[in-house]
């Protein structure tokens, strides 16, 4: 099996690292930080213990890689277009792209790119970040949960679950569509909401006006959600949801780091997309949709002083 | 006539020093600023010409004070609780007290402390700001409108309108509901937004997420006005709102000048009051509740800071 990671950063650079620990042949792509990787390798800070891969495959550009069994994208979906070139050379009939990432209608998206392609989604729990260009500090958590979309042979999906659980990573199959709006449920709320009042979860939790707030947007999600006919996302869902952010680290999710250092916001797959196909079936989210329209104005402003 | 002015800031002292120019027997109740006006007096720089009173009726408690035929009382709603004290002094039967407020509620309030007490409801529309100690910049505007709420003899209402006309005041008699809600449909939006967006009007309607947004929740108090029984409040008197306001001189509304300077914001009768009236009646509305936790948010740290 040939494993390809595309996006490594703070999740795609810890997924990929512990592949290779365990034996696996992954190549992985840079941008920013080849010629350093290349040089020096990785580094996971961990809080399973820290460990280096001083030599690892590290590519410039996919054109020099070789065709994958299976390519892990984790790449943030600012730039989602890109896919389009930077998977081509990847991909043959067969290949399993497994995409690590945030919000709703990344898979149909890309499906639509590459019509035969093979999708699974996969839905990380993990706090890390990278630090330094090949230093990743894993702070917690790291299991990931992974649906299939679009793959015609299930064993495939069931294979590469097995290898990241052989690599020490909690992986479990999921029903692709109800994990991604189970997620949706946390991350709608939290995302946007750290952004707009520069404050974590914690923080957020604290006060009972925002604790009333991001219970009510959770559980305009759920609504969405349901009138889609996902399953098992519902009031207890939300409860449950907020009862585990509450006994969290205080954490600021991705959307707040990428706003601090200027850096386009998700704001499209994680609201845009999801606002939509709620509306499309006549579900209206009208407190994440001024999240939404918020973050655009924020976003707007930051952008255009660069 | 004798009138009072309680609260002779930006609002209070530019129509207080109006009604003195011309000729009316005025008393000024000052708090911080008293020692400072009782020594040099007002002034009124304003876009309608300065003008300077180096001698006027200035007292630091009520009770000093005559009992007066109108009572104009220009108070931020934030402490609306001292007005039992305050206001006892200055009333008899027959006083006349008109509320230059924001929010709804504000006459009901005051009605139940002074049950018999004749009220009269004022909406200003005046861009003004206190300066320094007894000087007020008068950027722009001033006209002010005058329902009655609960004065017997409309007579006196017309009368206090006439004083006002005869003063270079533009004032105009409206009906005081009405006239509330009018009023609530540019003053929801813009006052949080202004505060949870760091932005001033001419900022919001420049961006079309932002834009849109300010016209939804301008829709949420038309719809809570007409569940009310409202007269004139619709689709139409919104989209008058919007481009009175693109025409405008880009503005901060109060709220945002009370964050600036870390004071009380008026959330109570801006947005928790009409928000209460409007779910009483089955009428929810979800986008300025949300902005009413954001402020309660944001408000709640800086006084904690402080």
């Amino acid at each position: 099996m040939i494993y390809g990671v595309i996006g490594s950063g703070a999740v795609g650079a810890y997924y990929g690292s512990k592949l290779v620990k365990a034996g696996n042949d992954v190549h992985f792509l840079f941008h920013n930080d080849y010629q350093y990787v290349k040089e020096n390798g990785l580094t996971i800070k961990s809080c399973d213990g820290d460990f280096s891969l001083p030599k690892i495959n590290a590519y410039y550009k996919t054109s020099d890689m070789p065709i994958c069994d299976v390519v892990i994208v984790a790449l943030k979906t600012v730039n989602q277009d890109v896919l389009r070139n930077i998977l081509s050379p990847l991909v043959v009939n067969g290949t399993l792209v497994l995409l690590i990432q945030n919000g709703i209608g990344v898979e149909e998206d890309l499906q639509k790119i590459f019509p035969n392609l093979e999708i699974a989604a996969g839905l990380a729990f993990i706090c890390s970040a990278k630090i330094n260009p090949g230093i990743v500090n894993h702070q917690c958590y790291g299991s990931i949960n992974i649906g299939n979309f679009s793959c015609k042979d299930e064993s495939k999906v069931d294979n590469l679950i097995s290898d990241f659980n052989a690599a020490g990573i909690s992986a479990a199959k999921v029903e692709y569509y109800e994990a991604r709006w189970k997620k949706a449920v946390w991350n709608m709320p939290f995302n946007g909401m750290s952004v707009a009042l520069n404050a974590n979860t914690h923080q957020l939790l604290s006060h009972s006006a925002t604790e009333n707030l991001i219970r009510l947007q959770m559980l305009e999600v759920v609504g969405a959600a349901q009138k889609l006919g996902v399953k098992n996302v519902d009031e207890l869902f939300v409860e449950k949801m907020l009862q585990m952010t509450r006994e969290m680290t205080p954490y600021f999710p991705s959307m707040k780091l990428d706003f601090d250092f200027k850096r386009k916001m998700e704001i499209y797959y994680i609201y845009t997309r999801p606002i939509e196909i709620a509306r499309k079936v006549g579900f209206e989210m009208p407190r994440l949709q001024m999240l939404e329209s918020i973050l655009k104005f924020q976003q707007a402003k930051y952008l255009s002083n660069n």
